[in-house]
């Protein structure tokens, strides 16, 4: 092992070295469970993660492979207090999820709360995604809901875990700027009911537009799965349906887009609005 | 080679066969503009685009691959007159796009016509994608025209073909139930004014919101590529520029998203008007 230790600049060489064989096993859901940690690799989610408040636990860099542009993430993680560990270019590729890695990559805190430690605004907006199985849907969901403002995105029965590294990079970062839980789905329909949060469930199997369903209440809206949609135990749990108006014969919309078409109906409407308290 | 010709029962199991080197051969774009035809792979896929009212030119099926529930496929395409052969499991495999192949798939007509033949009806609805790089974005946002009921789908200086397989598959089969035609930008600029549609640019760098456009009139909803967003010279040919309402951090919305809200924000706006002409 080629490890030498200067402080900041330590610097990894061998792929074989630990801590090199630690980030290939957070590839795994389990370990990353374990630990508590996921990673977050390339400079643009890097940045976005950021952005969005996140402190890494460790950075992990290769100065061959990085842009010279993208330095100037080093002293910006390096002011947060995080470590920094410079890893050669053999080490990093064998870091590195991507087939053409760009020589940024970091350990961060795995996103999501408890459901019970999900905290609501006044006149709460949430997204509930049953059992999605396409991390970029989840990724895309996560992009909207955190334009949109939502409170909260609470995935029920996931396929795939928050800390998913390929459902972080299809959200952009934004997984870490929108507050995120997860839990079974009896379990996220119990909460529901006791934050007293409106259940709309967005389905093709109903005759109300959601333009006639009033989502200036506190109001969770739900969406299911790529095939099967929502499950029974959520339908049977719906304050109301809502459906997209379809006037074509295939009428297959992808989850992602339904979802940003019911979000933005709530932003119109609470639009109109005068300021809550 | 050990073909047999029985009619509509002609099996050909050798992966060396000349049909099936041609159906390999059309993963290639250039292939498929020479021919004028791509592959439909996969039983939804191919029932969607029967839906949709393609008639194959040639269909191929393996029953070893095959499941018994999806043979109704067998009749209903014989009755349209296709052409049909069955392949071997080694054949298809080789003819295969996927990894794990359910024995059907289809020669068709590439979807798609010149700009000048695209049919406009009364009080029109385009939506047109600029450079657009993702075949899931390009797919996921086919399925929202479809649904909607967009009068075309305009690609403007398009990175992929609309008969790439990948394309066809994101877009559930609603490829070939939406009018879809392609251009150099220059070309669908010029063409958008030919036929007097009102250019709205979806783009974040305007304060004027989605909601306070005029929807109703003959209009093209242009959006942009996933970085990039839409390019200078559409920007310049805008008759009008709209953004959605972002209230996060990082604010960066998926280019389906966006173009899921803005068509059915026109669809809303519609519903109020009296029945077109």
């Amino acid at each position: 092992m080629s490890t030498s230790h200067e402080g900041l600049s330590a610097t990894i060489t061998s792929a074989a070295n630990p801590r090199v064989k630690w980030l290939v096993d957070l590839r795994r859901r389990r370990a990353r469970d374990a630990a508590g940690v996921t990673v977050v690799e390339g400079y643009d989610e890097l940045r976005l993660a950021l952005d969005a408040g996140v402190v890494p636990r460790q950075l992990f860099w290769c100065d061959a492979l990085a842009d010279p542009t993208t330095q100037v993430l080093l002293s910006r993680v390096t002011a947060l207090g995080s470590e920094v560990v410079r890893l050669g270019p053999a080490a990093f590729a064998k870091a590195s999820y991507r087939d053409s890695p760009d020589g940024w990559l970091a350990v961060v805190d795995s996103p999501g709360v408890p459901l019970d430690a999900v905290t609501l605004r006044a006149r709460p907006l949430v997204l509930v995604c049953e059992a999605i199985e396409k991390p970029g849907n989840l990724g895309a969901m996560l992009r909207t809901a955190e334009a949109v403002g939502v409170d909260a995105v609470v995935a029920a029965s996931p396929v795939a875990d928050w800390g998913n590294p390929n459902l972080i990079r299809a959200s952009k970062g934004t997984v870490f700027a929108v507050q995120v839980a997860s839990g079974p789905t009896a379990d996220v329909v119990a909460w529901l009911r006791r934050r007293a949060l409106m259940i709309v469930v967005a389905t093709p199997e109903t005759s109300t537009a959601v333009t006639d369903v009033d989502l200036t209440r506190p109001v969770a809206v739900v969406v299911g799965a790529e095939h099967a949609g929502v499950g029974a135990s959520l339908l049977e749990a719906a304050d109301e349906t809502a459906s997209l108006p379809m006037a074509g014969r295939v009428n297959s919309l992808n989850v992602a887009a339904s979802a940003a078409v019911v979000l933005y109906e709530a932003v119109r409407q609470r639009a109109a609005l005068p300021p809550g308290p």
